[in-house]
């Protein structure tokens, strides 16, 4: 059978993320074959495509989440706010997310992960 | 200086968990004297009552983080999940807000979730 | 473009965990429709199914994982160490795995995990 | 060369937690041999049995840590607060010890946790 | 009611880190208005001034914790082996503390958290 | 009693980290005496040096977990994959280990701990 919202997996990855496909491609391709397919299909096929859940609440939760696991994670949290900023979350909602973390991860997670929030808001406004 | 918003976190928490404050108090009060004023204080005044964010999103938020920590404190998930459902989650976006979260914390994490939002859910039905 | 692969995950899954498919829809399908599906294609389709390693040696990553993260998702830590004895690693392996992760979860996590692995062999004996 | 100090670790596991070397024994000897030796061993003879910092505090150190891990390993946690009792602390200086990881490993941990203890203190009171 | 000890929450921040509140006022008040008040407010205020347990005692919780945790939170990590030698640690006792927690949150973690102690350590020998 | 298996640890650990024991004495002898003598002792002569589970396996493990737990601890998850890489595993099996990840530690995890093993790799090709 075919998957056809596989597709949209991909045409949503690139609109959230330009160029991370082929990105994945270059970097991992050669020692992971297929693991940037994996990811398009699987994140944004299988997950963030998904209905009943509109795409700014599932960045919320996203970021959320990485800031609660101590930011230990700090690339992938600010490609995350970035493409939750895409999705339509202002900069003090992305803020107001990170800080309540400071009662679920602990108040140096949730300052550590502003930090990495403030750094993607001054890229925004550097362009 | 007086503090007035903290009445509203007082408010706050008896709205969304009604009863906590005295529950907290007649459990942990006679080893942690003030324990279930700074609940009231921090979690309701300081961080949900806070401006920039509405109630349903701070649950989101707040759930998605108690999955990808792999769901270890699930008395306070299921806590959670019902004040989120209070403050205007559907079920459904709570089970799509934790199912999410295997990309972040893992599948079996957000398994062991939904099986905490599958026994909150039971209980509304029940009600 | 058709996705043949995911046909093995399905019979993999099958294969792992006799059963796991419907399990899965009827206790989730009402409110994640395509969950075991989502399950089924990535886990066992993109993950388990690749080439490059073989399965015992996936099943002892996996109960590592798990072990080191605390044991927190025992369920699932269960399921894993059935599907790496039915995959072929020893009750002994099982054991020096779990042990191992003393040095990199801490030592109650480690003894939690083992705790975990003694009830599937009591139950793997009691068949 | 003998290492005299494991003795002592021996000694310090009997005094801290008596029977707890036969208890692993008779457990996990089967499957792990040597696994009740590395413990006393290595936890006491190693780490608990060092100069530089009195047991007290070295249980106000496992206690905090295993608390803002989540309190996953509610099991240990029991046991290191009855130890920690034990070499010292009272009720309140475990409750407090408890009750400050809200701010690093979040509220719910440590709720989590503060029932731990509070199961712990009953069952000092019961004898 | 007015809270008095919310001034000394905000004295004793300053005592422990002199210049703290208005670091953050100026580097988060623009996007999180009100969290330097939050932070002395809660952290200080509510749980660092809380009588039950001398301040000592309750850095030694607080480094084992986020030594624990990983040390993902490197920069607080260090705030607080600062803050914690001035409320009468000893070098040693902060690398006992850390080294203990080889035992519960893994070597690494620990080996992690002692290099950010080496770091303090050789900020104070600079003075 | 003699231990003799020690002086095997303190053999492994050199075989595998060349250097390490002193590099360790070097730079925590002053402040933790005796650390690089438990590091061996433990490290390799309770754990890696256990019958039950080749080495290489046993990396295996040690390589999911640290990248389950975010990778939080790079440094040591490189000089693991290193070892792990003398032990006998190849490069595409260590990024097979590290990508299952993505299923138990998430995405982000499993994508940071890649990377520490790309530089790894590509250190070894500068050799």
């Amino acid at each position: 059978m075919t998957r056809p919202q596989k597709q949209s997996g991909r045409a949503l990855a690139e609109h959230l993320n330009p160029g991370v496909h082929e990105a994945l491609t270059l970097r991992y391709g050669h020692i992971l074959p297929g693991m940037a397919e994996t990811i398009s299909d699987v994140a944004y096929g299988e997950f963030y495509g998904r209905p009943g859940l509109d795409l700014k609440t599932r960045y919320v939760a996203t970021i959320a989440a990485l800031t609660a696991q101590g930011g230990q994670t700090r690339p992938q949290l600010k490609i995350n706010i970035a493409a939750g900023r895409k999705a339509g979350l202002s900069q003090i909602e992305v803020a107001e997310v990170i800080w309540q973390m400071a009662l679920y991860g602990g108040m140096p997670a949730a300052i550590n992960a502003l930090n990495a929030a403030l750094e993607v808001f001054e890229e925004e406004d550097a362009k």
